[in-house]
């Protein structure tokens, strides 16, 4: 029964460090969440519950893993930049797609009655997830745009399907049949001039998703360091102005946060008071 | 809003397709189990609820995943073993490893009840993974042997100690002091003359682990598939020559199974009896 | 001038290290090998010079390395197989890769003149390389099928093909338009009906390519390990069979060689005799 | 014959693009050199005839690959960094390393007459390599000034070492010895009280490598863009400031050679005139 005979096969494990000085990002997606919300009857075209159970999610791994710079989530995926020069588990690929994975999912599950209430989830979920280096910081920005500019093109689509079927009583075919070949302007006409709907009044985590990082807020005079869930517009260069030293490898200006006193951040905040 | 100016940064994706014809071996570790297992009052030195749902996880992977062949877990750790052949997502590496760690973690939180009952779960817990590739049969059962290996070493040890503590009124660092430097058979000497425990009856899923396999058992005259949880001996070669047709790419004959009726094995049988 | 303030930049190299028990082969073909033949007016379809002079500086390969099992040859590309079990350069992908390319390079340029005499080298060529694992021997032996029925096919083409031309006062337009949509039966029929040429009276290293090994042959009785080259059918299973030992990792019966004592075989004879 | 049959082997090639938008650098070292330069009686500490055949293969390679933006040598190490938006050959690890060290060996091997006339050329000399990735310009710079601060600590031990031996009449051992614990200050110092020989005024391709890269030339008052060899201090910040369009992606304005004509500056005007 001598383990070290068989000991070998540890040889045969690769090393898959990443490059330094490139920000990891790792991208986790829901796993056939098209029949997982039907089967939980998710509100069309967006369920808030299961926005904020996402969100509340990846909070839970930005509280816990302070190498995480940001995370933005947005339907069923959640995207979570590391901090260009983290260290953590020695930059391993697997290591850290892994623990992010396992990590997001088992909040997921964990936290689900807590947004969901009485509507028990059925069965386990499952998310996949992927890890892409960027090597600039105009990279990293232009893969935020990416995914927001994704959020916007589908929200409207999503909206305006729906709205055609739930009060234009249209099939689901009938609907992308109306759509197909519509451009943006299009598709903001026909939800304001047949349904009465400003595409613009429409929440703003359902048109720009959700951006997690750590802002400054005023207690008593001094500032803490919390974790904000905003819904900024990352496609304008203005943000990313504003947000300069959050990509800089100094750091040291922590933008104060004036925004709503959300969930999540309300969670925080009773336990700096207390 | 242009997408299209942005998605250039999918290029950044790399391709990570697995060597064809190659035993993709993926395991999972918990993360921090000594601390979570002490958060949760498991039994020292083996706690048989968190065994067991071990053990359900990855039966319920085995279950939706027909490409695992086989799984073997022992304490907070699972290995999944993959189909020579398969091509599930394309053997694209991140893919089948967080998709294996996602779906078990997801489990392992929310079958908790069913094996804890009571004992809530305290924080949502996690698994990381890595992925292995065995070229050849005979490593990938070295692959085997190593961890069922590890097992006994393991448990040996950890039943000494926790003995020496538990009925031996030793404090830990005695106990560790008094094992220094013993070999297996002065454990079990330890064991049988101090405590008069034979440490060949102590159960088997302790000193061997759970191996999940695919066997036939037969109902009304006709086999039928399951998935069994066995704990077989896998150190000796009499093991996988009864089980060589388990790696061989015609698998032709599957062995006939005659073992207890296990929770897991009756889970699935009342639904063949229905 | 420190030279430690810059040494970090050693971090970003990465481990390339290969696959363990798996089949290592670099193939290496010449770049723009279609204009260097032109310019150094290499006989159409086949240039003997050309061909000894890519064997040649193959055998200097096998001479040099003990770790390279065979090597195999045609046109202006070469396959090296190393043993399975090689460790060296620590099986560093980059390493072995640019250690065959350098040397094979290197050894065609320096070795030119022995083959072209007095027709010069009129610009330095160039090879690229590269590296592919095979797990099992089963794949290994399909790879050198592949290769080898490669040959054939290429070969039968460029004998139609120039016969047309040469002997057929074709142009090589006429000569393609002629051959497109024929199979190797027909090639075969043009040849001989044509232009009496039976193709399976070709020069067998035309027909098939050129495989080296290590081989035995008796000098006063006595076995000495010598390369040979030769031009065998590995298309035939019966070429595995009798070559079974090659792959095997035991390797103790070498075969004994009974073929003509080619350029190569003498220049290593000579040596021993002496 | 089917060559269909066996062709899946091509499917175990792996994909080795490397990550967009950083700097690819590939290194190439000679194999055994130490042993190369003793069979070849190169001049020591420094061969000039043997720098200038490194400097003048190097060339070859930028005259041919418009994608090598600059190239750095010394002894018998070359470093090629490639433009950092290149797409030759698909950015494909293998196929550039390869290409690069190829190209190198062959023009080492042609043009060894060119530099060492009557000196023939014993045996073919081989190069490794590696590919390195540098995702920021102050990653490749820092890669810039390593390989030449390595230059300088080499160079002055080596210059002290030979000239202990050869002017000192020390035996290696001895001199060995004398210069072990010595910093760079003692070094001078022995030099240039023992031996009058002053290290700054050494020649510059000794103490600082060649660096090739492209500038302006004027030729009757049009700019020409030509490949220059100089040996410029790159530890030296100034040397980047003019030369900040080199690695800036528009790289609109080129610097304008003033330099000595050297052998291969002279080589390439004579063609511009001609």
């Amino acid at each position: 029964m001598a383990k070290s005979t068989f000991e070998y096969v540890k040889n045969f494990e690769v090393d898959d460090t990443l490059l330094p000085n490139t920000w990891i990002v790792v991208r986790l997606d829901g796993k056939c969440f098209h029949k997982f919300s039907d089967d939980h009857n998710f509100a069309k075209p967006n369920d808030i519950r299961a926005l904020k159970l996402m969100n509340y999610a990846a909070f839970t791994i930005l509280r816990e893993f302070n190498d995480v710079l940001m995370a933005f989530g947005q339907s069923d995926e959640y995207s979570f930049i590391f901090k260009k020069q983290t260290t953590l588990h020695k930059r391993r690929s697997a290591k850290l797609l892994t623990t992010m994975t396992s990590k997001f999912t088992s909040s997921y599950v964990y936290h689900w009655e807590k947004f969901f209430e009485n509507d028990l989830l059925k069965y386990p979920p499952a998310f996949d997830g992927r890890v892409v280096l960027y090597p600039s910081d105009e990279n990293l920005i232009d893969y935020m745009k990416w995914r927001q500019a994704d959020v916007h093109i589908n929200n409207l689509y999503n909206t305006s399907f729906w709205t055609l079927i739930q009060k234009g009583k249209l099939s689901p075919s009938q609907a992308e049949k109306r759509l197909c070949g519509t451009v943006s302007a299009d598709k903001n006409e026909i939800l304001f001039q047949e349904f009465g709907i400003n595409y613009n009044n429409e929440p703003e985590i359902f048109k720009r998703g959700t951006l997690l990082m750590r802002q400054n807020m005023l207690f008593n005079n001094k500032a803490k360091n919390i974790i904000v869930d905003i819904h900024d517009d990352m496609l304008k260069d203005k943000f990313w102005k504003q947000h300069s030293s959050l990509l800089s490898l100094k750091q040291k200006e922590i933008n104060l946060y004036n925004g709503p006193t959300t969930d999540i951040i309300s969670e925080q905040t009773s336990l700096i008071i207390e």
